[in-house]
This record gives C-alpha cells, structure tokens and sequence, in this order.
C-alpha cells in the first residue's frame, strides 16, 4: 500500500535537462549562459558572508525589491522573490489552482506547468500553437473550472513571441489570471511589464537563470500588482531565499550594464548561429531568446543528436505529439558554437543527401 | 472578486518571529544559534564560488547526502535535501495530505504545520499535550482521513521530548506516516534516526539553522526509507537547493567537532539559564534544545517581554488558548544570557511581590 497521494504515485515526475557533473562537455542543451556572471555577484556573496549566516534572512528580499523596482520601473511591493522561478510558479499554482480545477499552457511548450498542476490534483489543458508558432485565439477563451494561464514568451522550444497586443487581448477575454513566464525576455526586443499596471490579471515572471548566469544561485521573482503579491506571500515558504542569494541577485540586478553586453554577444552568436543552421537546410524560426529551435523534415535528429553527445556537445533533442522532432541548441560562446556548428555539418554529411 | 483559491483567501498567513534588520538587538526570540558557523563553511563557499554560478546546481545535493549519509549512518538515497526544513515540510505536506483530509499535530506546538494543512485545503487537529508535557496516547489514534502526523521533538515552546519508546508505539498505531521534526535534536541526548530503519512510516525532518548556525542559508533535509524518498523527489522544485548553500551544506555537516563544540557550549548556558529563571520563581520545564520555555503564574509576562524589548532584548512571549502565557528565550551567548537575566529579575522586581 502507498501512503503518498494517489496523484503523486500516478506521476512520473518531471525531468530536467541532462546534468552531467563530471567530464567535459559542451553544454548547450538547458539554456544556461556560456559567461560568467557579473563580478559584483562574487563581491557581494563575499560580502554578506563575512556577516555570517546564523540568522535567519530577510523574508521578503527587500534589498532585491528595492533595486529591481528601480530597473523595472515598478514600486518594491510589485515584486515577490523566489528561490529561482521555479519556487515561483510552484507558488502561482498553488495560490489558484485547486483539485479538479484547470490549468492552460500552450503546446510544444515548458511541460514544468502540467507537472505543478498534476502535484495539485489539477487538470491542464494544451492548447497547440499554429505551425508557424503563432498562437490561436482559442487560448484567451474561458472554461469551466479554468483558474490560471501561462504563456512562457519566448517559448521554447521555440525562441518564438506572441505580440503584447495578442497578449492584452488574451487577458482581457480569459476568466482567470494569465502568468507570462518572461525567462528568456531580456534577449527579446519587448516584454510584457508594462501590461501589469494595465490588468491584475497579468503577472510576469523572471528568472536570474538565464540572461544573468547565475542558474546555480536559484533566484528568479514575480511581478505582479500589490494586491496579488499580498496574497501569495502567505503561500511561499517563510524564507524562501537565502542570505547569500538575496545579495548575489541584489548586486546582479544593480548591474544592468553587465547585462545589456551579454545580451549583445547572445543575440550576436544567435544570429549567426541561425544563419548557418538555415544554410545547412535546417528550418529556424527567428527566435527572441537564447536558443535556437531546428527542424529538418527527412532528416533523422536523433541521429545528429547522438553524434553530437558522441563528441561532448549535448544539446537538447525533442519531440512532441503532431510535431516534427527537433534539437533546441542553447547559445554558446563562440568557440562552442563554432564546435557544435561544424558537428552538425558532419552529422549530416554522415546521412547523405 | 478574487480569482485566488478560497483558502489562501480565507488564510492569515504564517507570521515568523520578529527580524528586525536594523538596530542593535539581543535577539534571543527566534532560536537561532549565538556562535558563528564553522569557518569551514565560508572556505566552501568561496571555493564554490570561484567555479561560478552559471550553471544549474546538482538537482539532489549529491554531495551533502553522501556526507550526512556517513555521519548519521544511512545510505545517500536516505536523505532528501530541503531549502531549509520548511521546503522539507511543505514537500511532506503536499505529497500526503489532500484537500479534506487530515493532518494531526499536537499543541502547544509549531503552529506552521497548520499553515501548511490550509493551503492544501486539508484540515489539521490538533492534541494537546498534557501540562507536564507529556503527549496523550490518543495522540496515535487513527482517524477516517487521517493521513499524515507532525511531532516536533524536542518541541517547541516546551523543549521537551517525548521517548523514542513512545514514537515507535505511536508510528506503530498510527495509520499514517508520522514526522519527528528533528530541529533542536542536536542539542538533545537522543533522536530517532535509528527508527527510521526499522518503520517506513517514520521520517526525520532536520535543518542547519539551529545546531550549524545557518539559518540564513536555507538547509535543511529529510531522512526517510528511500522507497519514501523517491516519492517526494517528484514533488520537490527540481533545482530546490543552490550551488552555494549544497556546498556550505557539506562543509558544515563534515564537521561534526564544530557540531560537538558548540552544543557543549549551548547546553552549559542553557543549564545555568534554567537554574537562575527557577530561583527566580519561573516554572521551567528541562530544555533538550536551544532555548527554554518559562511560566511564572499570576506574574505578567506580557510586560516582562514588554521590558525586554525595550531594553533591545527580544524574547518570545507566546499565549495559547488554555495554557499559561510564557516566554521563550533562546539560548545566547553567555554575556547575552546574563544581560537577558539581568533585565528579568529587573522586570519582575518592578512588578513587585
């Protein structure tokens, strides 16, 4: 007999992105940053630890608060902190998806939602993006039950936007609130945090992950309308983060000149990443993140796949119902892209025309 | 209109004990340990630090289980790694207790695991200890829906323990599984990692903010038969422990001279702060953790607690319905202690005979 609840035995549980912790890879399958993070992030850790760390840490993060409200043009109680955005769309599903009750999310997409909802005895509902990556009206339109909506945009694996107009009206037409999961925004040319002072019902969430390569810290937050911030922080864990995190994302943060020149050398490398893949034939949608998706109909990309893995490049090969298969290959430096570029050409070469 | 679930709507909210992030106090009322961590810490952490945080961490601290593993004398996959013991708790509470159903905790206790039972929409009930602190039998009772039981031990406000005897008879009767949560253990005679051998049904929820010092870095972990551990590891944030606090984590658990050291330091302040609050009048049971909790009948502790706040000592004073108000005072150093003693037999001598 099982003491655990019947959804929890039913669930596979998710999985992420392969982890290699020994031997020399090239990683460009879980979208982390090929550059080191701001130096002020290792100054500030240095910092906070020789206060030490008996006490417990400020619960809600205000140092964070205080200066990503600066940056993001918002007050500091529009924002909730997170340990990385994980924790907050744990916490998102928790506040307002009960048993029973109905979660949407696009498809192909980030499949973390279904398993929150899962954990939640929820239902999720997909709703498939057109071929081009557009998204069908359908998704702004109500349900019974239907009590949150999440848009990660950029998608992945697309690297794909649906246009913040779509995305108002979206919010306007749907019954319940609708979460943008911006993780990949700061390589995009817009975001939707304007939108959050237009509608309570739009929250967007950030991570430090990806465009401030600090992944191994888990610091991600919520932006949101104060009186839903309000709410959730009776859902999160008292002290969510960490002293040494809250100074690491604080001083990150403070340092967008950091992060304005790593955004120019992702989006550079994409660009010529993109170029050549369609060069060799492979079908690229431009993408607004720090990836790129390829697909290549008669192709065989598990094969590439393995090849690439083979010689210490692992990317992420994919594949969802009704879609082609496809590898979704992280931005890196130069050197790694150059690297896993010219695998690719060999893999191909290997298959003939 | 919310577009919140009904119980977060309905919820207070968990408060923790006062933080005050300015000002120069005596900070006796949260439990946190006087004496800074080993310095083995910030050596790991810097250390760590020097790889950078770009990539994601090691998704079950792998090298933290391995170290407790040897120290507490299970296996790694015994143990699940937390963002601090409140993740662990939540992680327990989501995985067996669904919305109806019911979560048994005993009172005058933590009040969190209520917290925790609300927003799954479950309920909790609550047994009260008997006024010498022991626990009822009734407490191992089942009950339709009863699916999971919290034993703080030590507990907290009490300090006291209840005998390993009486844990393996409850777990026996009980028809759920039952969380000896294992906070203040360090600074008792005896836990019940050795029962988590011989019942599945029996988990150990520790943390580092007490015993290590290292509340402000968010660790703390479970020890469970791994068959239960599986389980739970689809419920946890995939990434819920940072790089920085997997690598503090280890350091601080590897070493136990540290632990040795400063429990013998812990339990002589303790000892000698008992002795004088009872020559003083106060009832004050035997503490096995990190503070102790005082009674003194037809005194008003509330402007004891009054006094010491102004004075910039913080203490905790606790009411709860049918019990005497008390306070609790965690353990400082001995200089803390003696300014917090001095400051109560002031309080008390104000209020007269």
């Amino acid at each position: 007999m099982s003491y655990f609840r019947p959804e929890i035995d039913a669930m596979a549980g998710y999985k992420p992105g392969e982890q290699p912790q020994a031997g020399k890879f090239i990683k460009l399958n879980t979208n982390e940053n090929p550059y080191p993070a701001s130096i002020s992030v290792a100054t500030a850790v240095a910092s906070r630890l020789e206060q030490g760390l008996a006490r417990y840490p400020d619960p809600v993060g205000q140092s964070f608060r205080v200066r990503a409200a600066e940056v993001l043009g918002v007050e500091p109680d529009w924002i909730l902190c997170g340990n990385g955005s994980d924790d907050i769309l744990t916490i998102l599903t928790r506040s307002f998806v009960g048993p029973g009750q109905w979660l949407r999310l696009p498809t192909p997409s980030y499949v973390l939602y279904k398993t929150l909802a899962k954990i939640q005895g929820a239902e999720s509902e997909e709703v498939a993006f057109n071929k081009d990556w557009t998204l069908p009206e359908t998704f702004g339109i109500g349900g019974p039950n239907l009590r949150l909506a999440y848009l990660p945009n950029p998608n992945s694996p697309s690297g794909t936007q649906v246009s913040k107009d779509q995305i108002r009206k979206l919010a306007d037409s749907l019954p319940c609130p609708l979460v943008i999961d911006e993780a990949y925004a700061d390589f995009a040319e817009d975001n939707c945090i304007d939108l959050v002072k237009e509608n309570e019902k739009i929250m967007v969430a950030r991570t430090l992950s990806k465009s401030y390569a600090l992944a191994g810290l888990r610091f991600g937050f919520l932006i949101a309308q104060p009186q839903m911030i309000d709410q959730m922080m009776k859902v999160k864990d008292s002290y969510n983060c960490d002293s040494l995190s809250i100074a690491a994302a604080t001083a990150a943060i403070d340092d967008q000149a950091w992060v304005q020149a790593n955004r120019l050398k992702v989006i550079a490398t994409r660009q010529r990443m993109t170029l050549q893949m369609r060069e060799m034939g492979f079908d690229v949608p431009d993408s607004a993140a720090n990836f790129v998706w390829a697909t290549y109909p008669g192709r065989n990309l598990k094969a590439v796949y393995e090849f690439l893995k083979q010689n210490k490049v692992l990317v992420r090969y994919m594949e969802y119902p009704n879609w082609d298969e496809g590898i979704r290959i992280s931005v890196g430096t130069d050197d790694q892209t150059d690297a896993c570029l010219s695998l690719i050409r060999m893999a191909l070469d290997q298959q003939g025309n």
